[in-house]
């Protein structure tokens, strides 16, 4: 059995993180999104409700665990017995950086294998930074984030 | 009859940036610089200071308007029944971001078409911020900001 | 008014190619569609069909001109008074090859302004060398070449 | 249980290849390792003896099975009930290829996904084409193929 | 006798850096590492920390001359006589960036030429930055920073 | 001393060749040409009209010595004591190709280091194979390759 998992800031969960996820759990046994408390950057979301929007999102796919996350990755994915962490790649650029990552995460737990998955051509423009651009000028982001949370995030963000 | 609009922060306005609007004349009947008061960055020059500046330094390509802009681009673009956003590119990494870009305002705004230029050779290196560097620590701008502005610009960024 | 051209080797014609010579009609008055003969490639089209497969491709677009076409791009846009190129561009290393050339050619004929355009999100895999080898080993291309062609397309390359 | 394909020219294998479809093998239960025949290019050694390379340098991994393979990728991986596709990189651009061939594959058959490695850093120079041009010339290569097959990969390129 | 320039934040210097400065040594006859002040950081090293650490990781390199250095890197250079500036490179981002700064160099100072190295395979994934980010959570940065000064650089990191 | 090779084809010698040659020279107390006779591409020019181009486009440059040069680049830099590789960027594709040789040839001779250096921006677009592709349909090449080898080139592609 195999555990993966799919970390990110999720602020807030897309469509393409949506994807991404139930492509990863077609995959892989276990699927763990670990959602990253990132101190280094001010979410618009709390942790809380970050969690509360993805168990929202993604709560037709089953073999699912949402949790918060601080520290290392590598050894969060040790903990956890996970031996595979996946990313979707949108760009050349998100590429470069991931990699490099990837490397890093290697020489710190030899056993954790990051593998890729490429954004579905629809959503390659698709990240959380542009969801809020165009939300907080009053944007439509309906073809953005799932439809069973877009009114909360709508609320949220539009004030 | 096109109208193209020319987006930026012009934080100051570069040679560079003349020249893609003077590029953007040439090939569509009326072109719109929309000067963006971007908040998610610390501006240098005021709105009211970048606009005047780009004034000066375009006084001699007709058919230019110089506007601030606030909001959505893609919503701007249809107020103003622009069908067009012309965008410099220097590099792969410029790119990679426009290319986003673009294709989230087409999703906006169907009717808007991104077209990119490439910046001429010698320009390829220049930048607003690249200007603000230089002239900060008291080094030549003098190549790299329109001849008419360039003591304007000096007296606010050397001192 | 302006002149544009679209060259290309289209051989054949994709739906990609369609889309940016219609989004290229909509900025410019008069559109060129340049078939290179394109010696340094062994086509699997000859001139004639490729012009043949681009006309009925192209047939509700008014304001076209579709030209076979050999030499310098720079002189041949001399000669038809045409001020812009149109270019499609899905991904980095596209963008690094068209730079050059759009350099080169500005070189050659600094009247000559390269735009490029970005591909539609759902054409970005899309090219011409791509259909070849799906319909050589009979896959379905139908969402790859306009479907008034794609019979003549199918016979040609699946035998 | 998920069948992956790693697919290749493997002319001849190196030990970047065996890295990373030791890594496939333990992520996934069953992997086939699919060497194409691959018309468009002369390879230097035939698929028998591409095939029989592969199978001495794998041999200590079990699960795989090493086939010859004609066609669509698309197709073979629905023939065979596999779900995923496999691939090195090493550099941004292998990246875009794999990108677009990923898009690509997906579209022709929206089952199969392509997950990427990246290749370990000690490898990342590493190709089959820089393997025959090192040994062309009498070049070492002991550290780039494996050893079990060194002597033969040797004798038929360095003559 | 050609003196080169080591420009960097070095805050921490890695192993990374040590290695481009050996390299840059055996080039070039006197080599000057030229440690940023770099207002537009908040760094974690004080300048006099940032110096202490390199000289004690290259105590071992004859002909190095370690210092402080704020202002322009052209004019500085022309004030020490100094040609060359040298860059390690990791990655195309990396290249972007300093291929833009190299022309700016140059227009500023023609005398100064910048030469890049690349980073060695094993270093291609180290960065102060990844080498901080670990150190904060506690992980093993035994092989990303000299010996001589892990100690000191745990102590200060992980607090 | 440090001695350098430059290689490459020089397939003609153009202008941006020989900025990299005189620049390299001025770095390095003897620089050596290396001129790869290079079997896998059908040269335009023999080894002897590249070299003899070659020595008259350099012949005001002091130090320096034009050879032909077969076999492995590690291997003929060993013979001849050459410790440095000088490599011009032009684009990011470029210098993916040449990180992946730099490092192989560091495995095959850890003594050679390789330093690249940035093309001059007026120089960005330039190739010896653009270079022919426009001198073969008549276009003007003046700019591009050497004033004393010109009328050579020219008489030589232009037929």
């Amino acid at each position: 059995m195999t555990t993966a998992i799919c970390p990110g800031s999720f602020d807030p969960v897309t469509v393409g993180h949506v994807d991404i996820i139930r492509r990863a759990r077609k995959m892989f046994d276990h699927v763990i999104v670990a959602v990253l408390v990132n101190p280094t950057k001010n979410p618009s979301f709390s942790l809380e409700e970050r969690i509360g929007l993805l168990k929202r999102a993604t709560k037709e796919i089953d073999g699912l665990e949402i949790v918060g996350f601080d520290g290392l990755l590598a050894d969060y994915a040790r903990t956890r017995k996970a031996t595979v962490l996946v990313k979707g790649l949108r760009a050349v650029s998100d590429f470069e950086y991931e990699f490099q990552m990837s490397l890093t995460n290697k020489k710190l737990n030899p056993e954790l294998e990051t593998v890729f998955l490429t954004t579905s051509a629809e959503n390659m423009y698709l990240s959380s930074s542009i969801v809020k651009q165009i939300a907080m000028f009053g944007g439509d982001i309906s073809d953005f984030v799932p439809a069973c949370i877009l009114k909360d995030i709508q609320d949220r963000l539009c004030k």
